[in-house]
């Protein structure tokens, strides 16, 4: 199944101690529905106050319910902010994290002299001056495959640090700048891997923006991967302006 | 002064006894910013839930605070969802109201399948089959200046019901469209006029939903507004979905 969501009220996607999670009233829709409960499994953890749109989970069961009958039955059983737009019967040796080949991520910067008042809940409001060009090109430094361990929470537990950035890609929008304001666009970053590290794309992030803000240079960005060191990276980004922008497979594994 | 605001929490613009309007706290916000609480002046009252980009207000002050420093200053002392974004000494004939020669509203209609998640506090959900094309075309009908009785709350105090509708535009966005679905693309409706109505706007609206599920045709708006029966119209749609889109004057008047 695919589903959209504002993550803003929760705490992440994955169930925990603290409960709340986007997960938690998935399975919840589900068992009202058709009684049994069974464990969802998502393409991707997102943290607390992360959106998105396309995320992936999939679960067993033997309900005889067609699958085009799922997304409007669940969405009246969810709260308004957790939006079920897809279902789908896959094989038995589909899984939703295991099974993922890319997955895309945008992160969005407001660089306008004033937040907008119907996105600010995903946005980062940035109106101070910021070189977006060099913040561009600090963007493209990051595809490849390395090891990001510079661009890791510190508390990442994973055995490898080993990732590969398929593609970034800036866009500016700049349809509400006004003449003759300090107005800079809405900056939306795309980067698009095989997998990410805890917090890499709000690090990378929290770096792009020391880079606009002039405390780095684009050239600086291949130092930082090579140093392994999470001290020489930015600032771990605020969550509210990340979004998973979807996941992708193989025809064959669905 | 212009602002923005995202009307989902407030009782409209405009004071009244129920309190939590905009104007109260745009009027508490001066207040604390230089001890005064003059009245302030809208370019008119929005409806509870009505949003507006380019709101315009004034008021008389003798603070000598520089014009440049009031939208920063008030903003720290407004909830986020109230952004003051310009501010400009007028002359002392100006009044927002009675100076404003034109104003836009933009009411969004979401035909898609699904709701938007990040949206939907500013759309109207309308998955079900509508004729968009005849709705366009009942929209051309509304430009002219008519008694608009047909399309104003029965509890409209004005005198004359007589107003110019200048210029009604509509806009498909099938960004968001997915192949192979029911999605029918996000719907924008523009209306340009002198002057509106109590609940105006939301009449058009409800009417030609109306005219888009096939109950009426573009042909029938004439009729409609020549029988100056609001029996004659459909119902108000809801005020989520509804945007005071910009207010416009004449250069001399500033």
């Amino acid at each position: 199944m695919t589903v959209n969501y504002d993550g803003t009220r929760y705490n992440g996607f994955q169930t925990q101690p603290d409960g709340n999670t986007v997960q938690d009233h998935l399975e919840l829709a589900i068992s009202s529905m058709i009684g049994e409960r069974p464990k969802i499994h998502g393409s991707g953890r997102t943290d607390a106050g992360v959106h998105a749109v396309g995320q992936v989970f999939n679960f067993w069961t033997e309900s005889p319910i067609p699958e085009e009958r799922w997304p409007l039955a669940l969405n009246g059983r969810l709260p308004r902010d957790i939006i079920v737009t897809g279902a789908r019967e896959v094989s038995l040796e589909f899984h939703s994290r295991r099974s993922a080949k890319r997955k895309t991520y945008r992160y969005t910067i407001n660089a306008n002299q004033y937040p907008d008042v119907f996105l600010r809940h995903m946005q980062l409001h940035h109106p101070g001056k910021l070189n977006i060009q060099a913040m561009n090109e600090a963007f493209q430094h990051f595809v490849g495959t390395y090891d990001f361990t510079t661009f890791a929470s510190r508390y990442s537990q994973k055995q490898s640090h080993i990732r590969t950035v398929l593609e970034t890609r800036m866009e500016v929008d700049l349809s509400q700048t006004r003449p003759n304001t300090r107005d800079q666009g809405i900056l939306h970053f795309y980067i698009t891997g095989t997998g990410f590290l805890q917090h890499m794309v709000r690090i990378i992030m929290g770096t792009l923006i020391q880079v606009g803000e002039g405390k780095y240079t684009a050239e600086d960005i291949p130092r930082m991967i090579a140093a392994c060191d999470r001290s020489a990276s930015g600032p771990t980004a605020i969550s509210k302006a990340l979004t998973m922008w979807g996941v992708h497979y193989d025809e064959v594994d669905l």
